[in-house]
């Protein structure tokens, strides 16, 4: 085993030291965030940093760099207090990267990577039709990170829309049928296979695999 | 697609609800992270949350519940200001999941799951033997999120340890190659399959798959 120490940290080409941190707190989430700003324009972006942060009250985090005017997901999340959250799935995890372009205020990643807008009444932000699981949030809270002056950007999920047959018996999403990929470090992209469900961990037994629905399995 | 209003989610048994939000942020991080109380006994929890906050400084930041007197890893990172993020792999996940049976204080999750702790001369904190690819951290700042009372608990990154095989050359960890796993919902454990690295996304050209190193492939 290889060990880096804080002093080689502290000394590696920043970029090398991006990709080293990036890759550091595992596989990552990848989604792609669709905003509409006050003229009507609307925008999307990927982001790997999407956090659940509890269920009741339903809410749903991501780290953002500052505002310095060119950040337009957090521009518009002020403006209108709405957004939306789309999984990315393997048909188009590379128009999602593309987002990452930096496209101008006016210019919309819609049109320039093909994917499609789908507005749904009362919700002013845009979901992704390609996406099979997304839903829309209002902000409830921006939170300063002040060590890096990031932002932890936090909204209440108000609506979801998901594909019937991925909905299991006891509320769990099967992402894996929806094809749902990830990050590693900052431009890898991976698919998933399932190893199992757990139960419960409890301190006098053994987690044992369970089935897609969370009942227990015979014969385990 | 099938969708779900705010009314229908406010309505949803809690158990239910819990296993769909938790579904919705995509896949999710499997760390265990190490602690140890001022009394010596190391203490050792899975968590789903950890998130990437920026390079330099190298912030890795975790959610956790808040402080009741029951949240040991919180606890312990209070006393000593140190903690370990261990990557988790297909060899030990069922154990990783086991760590979140509720043990007491005196009870060490090591010993309860057959994982190995490993020390560092220096870092206050259990590492997981089993892990490859994991790093001590220093507590930089706890941010309180009001909304459902977890808090944001923010780590410097001080020293990593990884096999040298996965090290590419632009910095990039394959933690592919090292088996790490990830989590969707709450309890669904998953293996990856790489797509591809991306190149950078630039406005005025489509992103393409570039080598494991970060280097351009030939006829692509």
């Amino acid at each position: 085993m290889h060990y880096i120490d804080n002093e080689e940290l502290l000394n590696m080409p920043s970029r090398y030291r991006a990709q080293m941190i990036n890759s550091l707190s595992g596989f990552k989430s990848a989604n792609l965030i669709g905003t509409c700003n006050k003229n009507g324009i609307n925008n999307l972006a990927i982001f790997s940093s999407v956090v659940h942060l509890g269920a009741s009250p339903a809410l749903v985090g991501f780290i953002t760099r500052p505002d310095n005017g060119e950040r337009h997901t957090l521009d518009n999340i002020k403006q209108t207090k709405q957004f939306t959250i789309n999984q990315v799935n393997e048909e188009f995890w590379q128009a999602a990267h593309q987002t990452s372009a930096r496209y101008n205020a006016d210019q919309c990643e819609f049109e320039k990577t093909d994917l499609t807008p789908q507005i749904i009444e009362g919700i002013n932000a845009p979901f992704v039709k390609e996406s099979r699981l997304k839903y829309a949030l209002t902000l409830q809270e921006i939170i300063p990170i002040p060590l890096n002056k990031t932002l932890l950007v936090i909204g209440k999920i108000t609506g979801i829309i998901c594909e019937q047959e991925a909905l299991k018996k006891d509320g769990y999403i099967d992402i894996e049928s929806l094809n749902t990929i990830m990050i590693s470090g900052l431009d890898s992209y991976h698919t998933s296979t399932r190893l199992s469900r757990l139960s419960y961990a409890k301190t006098d037994k053994k987690p044992v695999p369970i089935s897609l629905n969370g009942t227990s399995l015979k014969n385990t």
